[in-house]
């Protein structure tokens, strides 16, 4: 089978191009597990090198989202899947409204009418995000049946495309899937323009021995999930039975609330005795602001009853990272 | 100042123009009552003839909704505003799903980006339906607080115009008002595509003398509202103080739950000695099925704060019908 992964080369696209390299199969359409032939990295900008884990069954692929013609030629063949992870994330869609609107909407649209025109209904993960709930009337925690009210542009678009995905796959189009991601800590390599980016900045910085400075106070409370569940989680959603869902495709994906001031003291319990760098507070209004829209905590009622993984802490998750970025 | 009106020449869009002219007057964007000078209605087709209270303020003007360049020439001037009417209706919209996208969707969104060019934000009411509520967990009541998970394309789509215009209002964009309308009724002329024409048929035909064949049993029951409430509710939206809704732009409307075989029998109450034709059921499985979709009830505890009209039963409403079509 031929997999597609847009914002393939991104942090979490490329840990799910290893993944799927190393089990060799996934169960698509077909409903029993096949061998991936190929994996298509379909991205903006080619990264400077692919992790070794990756071999000649992945091809990285650039070009824009919204590229109608490009889409149905790689959305192609006898057995395909698509993941759609490509967007421009909270802060950037702040910064630039049409930008948002271009990628997050209306290249949505335009994988959907490529993955719709196959001839056979494939299947179509794709990740939303909390960034959903919002609004005046936020409950202190957000379940399946919280009615999305984003503040930010960015979960606009993400709940448009909860939207869009429920119809197709309700008309038969595709088989959707939508995966609602708090926030994925502990991103390497640099920042990106996600305003929850401290998340992973705070643990990231100080463990490469460089000072890092909190763009928030260690009062705002965070649902988060480490890279490898949520890896983990996608390939499962993926691989679950067409009726498993029901009718709303989308579901919240397990997460632990954790406070910042929680984050630095896993930071400091989990370094142990390496030397790292000093966490200061420098408050930013604006990120503070855009924080304060998205709710503390997070249930996952359906992703439970489901069978998603999920952390038992925030202290595994740091030691992951430990492992796989730092002591490498 | 000029009232553009997409689906102008509709039902609601000439009711919504001939209370506007009488009025005279209607408070905008400098929150004041200004003079109507002008009113466009904006439609895919002119109607035979307008209605002879309509005088030379109204211009009927035939276009494509998404036509960006003619939206642009007519949502234009000093002092502006909007309302958004035109729409695929809900049997339309199962029937042709890239109709529904282009004009709900794509429509909505081009003239949203007409109205954002202004120089300063205008009022913009739309009309939403609580065809966005359905899903697998339906509450028998729905509420301002319901989950959103249509079960039908016009639901998806106007679920999804909410959407944008609470962002596009929380951008500054312009200010934008929803309204989330339960079936209206009665509805004169010729019946339409939506699934609900029945809501309307059951009296319009009997009232002309006409037989008539429920495509649905008596046990469905519906929100319903009249259509004055509605024209009188739209205008109020309009003038509400920008700050009256909040961040969640839209607002069910107020209504009234009633069942078919009530319907039946108020038909037969305030038609008393007129000669009516009959009234038999004939189920139709395809129109059933997306009734079912649909919530029994309605509560609209936002609109009754906000002091929006209602109905207080459906006598009054057939004896208004009466009143305005069929006596006149």
């Amino acid at each position: 089978m031929k997999i597609v992964i847009t914002g393939g080369t991104g942090f979490i696209g490329l840990l799910l191009a290893q993944r799927l390299i190393e089990r060799g199969t996934l169960t698509g359409s077909s409903g029993r597990p096949e061998p991936i032939d190929k994996i298509v990295l379909f991205d903006v900008a080619r990264p400077p090198s692919l992790p070794k884990a990756l071999d000649g069954r992945v091809e990285v692929v650039i070009g824009d989202v919204s590229d109608a013609k490009l889409l149905h030629s790689l959305v192609s063949g006898e057995s395909v899947s698509v993941f759609h992870l490509a967007s421009v994330v909270s802060a950037g869609a702040e910064l630039d409204f049409d930008l948002a609107l271009d990628v997050n909407l209306h290249g949505g649209l335009a994988l959907f009418e490529a993955t719709r025109a196959l001839p056979r209904p494939a299947r179509l993960v794709f990740t939303s995000s909390i960034a959903v709930f919002g609004g005046d009337r936020l409950p202190e925690t957000v379940t399946d049946e919280t009615k999305p009210t984003p503040k930010t542009t960015y979960g606009m678009t993400k709940a448009v495309l909860e939207l869009l995905v429920t119809d197709y796959t309700r008309k038969g189009f595709f088989d959707g899937r939508g995966a609602r991601l708090p926030t994925v800590i502990v991103r390497p390599g640099k920042p990106n323009k996600a305003a929850s980016g401290f998340a992973s900045g705070v643990f990231r910085e100080p463990l490469a021995g460089i000072d890092y400075e909190l763009p928030v106070g260690p009062e705002i409370s965070m649902p988060v999930l480490g890279y490898r569940r949520v890896v983990e989680g996608l390939i499962h959603l993926h691989e679950l039975a067409p009726g498993a869902l029901g009718h709303d495709r989308t579901i919240n994906f397990p997460s632990i609330a954790v406070k910042v001031g929680e984050m630095v003291e896993s930071l400091k319990r989990v370094a142990g005795n390496r030397k790292i760098g000093a966490v200061t507070t420098v408050r930013d209004p604006a990120i503070e602001a855009i924080c304060r829209t998205w709710p503390g905590k997070a249930s996952a009622e359906r992703a439970k009853a489901l069978g998603f993984p999920t952390d038992s802490g925030i202290d595994p998750i740091v030691r992951a990272y430990i492992e796989d970025y730092v002591e490498r």
